[in-house]
């Protein structure tokens, strides 16, 4: 195996395993559950569930491999705080949702070559990647599992039963 | 640069600026902020501090580049969970632990070469290596850097100021 391809496996493989972990506990969760906050005042569930479908669902404009499917999700879960007055979607829409988000990147992600993930990203010009060539996508899909970790380190103080 | 130069800096970048977040956190803290759990029933924020820095001990051992500088604080962070009737070392007593542990594996993990990031770690054998060379010393870097955010997002939970 050559070691490029090696790195992508590592990146895939650290990618995959927080999303399958973050995967496992949102089913676990009633439907109530998802209406709970993972500490007293802190953000809900539904709005964590939503906020990494969208980001995620952004990361393929960000990788310059696909476009957004609900752009209009960002407002509520990216660009403002959790609010519990908000309309939010349904928690069937936003399975829907999750399942269409990381079913389309599975895909791309299995379409992209050793290649393209050591190309730079669309959040950083050619002059900065030139300076430093680790700024490429495999870094930004590095950077995501990180940021789903630090989700799930929160829906698991959640008691998936409690209503 | 060469690629494999580039992925060991991807990753040390990963880990870094996780442990880095952490720190910053960590810093904030009041004293007394230390001792409230990060949601009513859950770890307390020294369990977690002396949590991360135990299996950061242990992570030279794993990758097989050191020996463990406390191996007693084992019992107390990584193989029970937290006892607000445990006698637990002081904040100050942690604080120069954390120290020691992360200035102790910058000067190991700068003196590892990029060769020597690809060898198998010491929780898998050279037959299972074979089989999948993707499970080499960097990939438990990767590993530690998700472990890191996991925690990161139970003590940002935390009100700082708080007493």
């Amino acid at each position: 195996m050559n070691q490029q391809k090696i790195f992508v496996q590592m990146a895939l493989h650290s990618w995959n395993t927080q999303l399958a972990r973050a995967e496992k506990i949102f089913s676990s969760f009633s439907e109530a559950a998802f209406y709970l906050p993972v500490a007293p005042g802190k953000n809900r569930v539904i709005y964590l569930y939503g906020h990494l479908a969208a980001y995620h669902d952004a990361l393929k404009e960000t990788l310059g491999i696909g476009k957004r499917t609900e752009p209009e999700f960002a407002a509520i879960f990216l660009q403002n705080p959790d609010d519990s007055d908000a309309v939010m979607p349904s928690i069937t829409e936003l399975k829907k949702y999750w399942e269409l988000v990381h079913s389309e990147l599975n895909e791309l992600f299995a379409n992209t070559s050793e290649d393209d993930w050591f190309k730079r990203h669309n959040a950083m010009t050619d002059e900065d990647f030139e300076k430093d060539p680790s700024r490429n996508r495999l870094s930004v899909l590095l950077n995501r599992a990180n940021h789903i970790a630090y989700h799930i380190g929160q829906v698991i103080l959640v008691n998936p039963g409690n209503s």
